[in-house]
């Protein structure tokens, strides 16, 4: 599809009557806006004079403490000298990115990973070197080979860029046993692990696991972020990072910004401060393990054989494998053409693979409409099942190198 | 001086009995923050769910037309669709050097020239040329050589980067006379103008100047901010682009932050649609006028024989050159502990010059403040005189290539 086609795609997507499994937007309405309004009116109205003002480029010293507070959570000790406040965590993913690529170095990501990262890893000319992932997450004996097959080449790479928790787009999570695995791994290799988490408070069975951090505070670059937790349209994120890498970033980010918003970072440490934000998580767990229970069965009871599904224990996605022979790209005009949108598998991938998978998010419609949209996708993927019985594959199939987890069997 | 001792300088210069004439942080006080309350109240309660959310990476509909009636008073007609908003104009200008520069790039500006560019040109690892000004800004004659000096090199420029009105730190403005030469010379020799332009509202004497965008659409990247019109904690800013350079930006600012924080956006829009935002733009020029006599007044009154400074028609800044034998740099410690703090002019040059000059700030401190503080400057001055007179010049002198601007005499 050229620029022009997926622009007129997403303007027919976006319409009401397409259910849109494509997007990431939170469900917002399980916010409480009436009495959001009168704390964060109480920012201007107290603290104008400052949260108006420039301010330091790390972030404020008060949200620095209260991100501390956020991340022991997560079982994470760490400092607020070593955090640094971003214009969401894609902002420090983007600094870390600049301070650490030329042109031509390699990063190790998994296979998927999320876009926004391959996005910016491509923007400073990284390569992408992807790693298996399986129900449990990374594997462990892949990162290793894939490192021992780089240093064969002569080559290094310049870190790993994992998202353990609840993965975007794959929806599966790293097993705990693993997650010193992976650190024993990086370790021996002398590799930087950048940890991305914005969805690690949202299990949907009140597990929450220790972060990687937690584990190794030397060795790993934490991102993190308000914005599933509260609101994506504060872009409020943060890096906690080792100190050599946090000064860097601070002057990288006085470069690129002056300073995060003041403002907007004010208006958090309000509603930290006033307002019953573990409750508020609480509430958004419950409003996506409906939708994630809604999509799951509706999954089951639609999907023509040979789909597979991954079955998230947290966050916002599902990854779907559609049967031999079908593409997922190829297919979405019709889809969307049937009223239902996702984001074709190629996405999440620097090289060619994902053809046979797509993400489906059910983090932002009803489950009503979710329940829809995935029987839309069935009558879509029945056409396509009976098109390519009739006509054969029209695409040439993409040989598979590294593996997409391995799903739920329909 | 090492990074820590410049840390612990600023410690002590921060301290309330400290005039500091350094900062160019906005007089908010004359901000009415009772209104503002109410209207983020507002912007939560009715507008929440869409200005909590993600929005598009280029900035919101509304905000873009807005932005378009705002540079209306500077003559430009441009159309929303060019506009990207960013996170401060600082981020738009980051992302222009991204786009254009690559290591070893040479871009021109100003001689002084703004801090922050020269900071971003330098993390792009872009090399500065600079270009002499005098009381009219930035020397057409000046530019055109150094253009011709580059080619007899084999070198050409990536853009002019030029503050057109009431400079940083210069505080002098470009004769409307020589807007227009400029960009002649630029267009000859097939060079592309970044125009930043936060301070081209802040005229004291209510007269606006045409930017250089509302005479060339193709040929200037015009950059804009809130930060001095309305709050700087806010972080809103722009650039106005032409169509293929809008494109190239609205990639690269996904890719850095996916969007600007949609809810600063809402409220900056409720504050332009709901607020007399021009009379508050008078009520700031009235502010500052009242400073930037005080400092002049002050300057006449108290510097020693040998100084020389610039009369700013607006914005926020004097240049001060101080006489011969004095290093502004080296004085800074003895002026810190007279509790008065400035910027030396070394900070504001990519090469070594500036040594004998400063820049002083008047918009934050109040006229009575600014007045003590231009009176415990002269006192330095007339000490580092007499240590002069006594042991000669202890640093040894910078020649000076380019001039700066040619100013006012004592």
């Amino acid at each position: 599809m050229t620029a022009s086609e997926i622009r007129a795609l997403f303007a027919v997507a976006s319409r009401p009557e397409v259910v849109s499994l494509a997007g990431g937007m939170p469900y917002l309405p399980v916010l409480p806006l009436d009495s959001l309004a009168e704390e964060l009116a109480q920012v201007v109205a107290v603290d104008g004079m400052t949260a108006l003002q420039y301010g330091s480029a790390q972030g404020t010293a008060e949200l620095r403490e209260q991100i501390c507070e956020v991340m022991a959570l997560e079982g994470i000790r760490g400092h607020a000298d070593d955090v640094t406040v971003t214009v969401g965590s894609q902002m420090a993913l983007d600094m870390v990115t600049r301070i650490f690529c030329d042109p031509g170095d390699v990063v190790l990501a998994e296979a998927p990973s999320y876009v926004g990262a391959l996005t910016t890893f491509a923007s400073y000319q990284a390569q992408v070197v992807h790693v298996q992932m399986d129900d449990d997450g990374l594997v462990p004996a892949a990162l290793d080979a894939a490192l021992r097959s780089l240093r064969a080449e002569g080559r290094a790479a310049k870190f790993l860029y994992t998202i353990p928790n609840f993965h975007n787009p794959a929806g599966v999570t790293l097993a705990v046993s693993r997650r010193t695995e992976v650190l024993e791994v990086c370790a021996r290799h002398g590799l930087l692990i950048i940890e991305d988490n914005p969805y690690g408070l949202l299990g949907f069975d009140g597990q929450t696991y220790p972060a990687m951090r937690a584990y190794d505070p030397d060795n790993v670059v934490y991102l993190g972020s308000f914005s599933k937790t509260f609101a994506p349209g504060l872009r409020v994120g943060w890096a906690l990072a080792p100190h050599a890498v946090r000064e860097k970033l601070v002057l990288a980010a006085e470069t690129a910004t002056l300073c995060p918003p003041t403002f907007t970072q004010a208006l958090v440490s309000r509603y930290l401060d006033q307002h019953d934000w573990k409750g508020q998580i609480k509430n958004y767990q419950e409003a996506y393990r409906d939708r994630r229970d809604a999509m799951v069965a509706a999954l089951h009871q639609y999907l023509p054989p040979g789909c597979r599904w991954t079955h998230p224990a947290g966050g916002f996605y599902v990854w779907l494998t559609v049967p031999d022979g079908l593409d997922t790209k190829a297919m979405l005009p019709r889809a969307v053409s049937q009223r239902v949108a996702y984001v074709p598998g190629t996405a999440f991938y620097a090289d060619s693979l994902g053809s046979q998978q797509m993400r489906l998010s059910f983090c932002y419609p009803t489950p009503e409409r979710i329940t829809e949209g995935v029987r839309r996708l069935a009558t879509v993927l029945e056409g396509e099942l009976e098109r390519h019985r009739t006509f054969g594959s029209v695409s040439p199939r993409v040989v598979h190198g590294p593996q997409s987890p391995s799903p739920d069997t329909a």
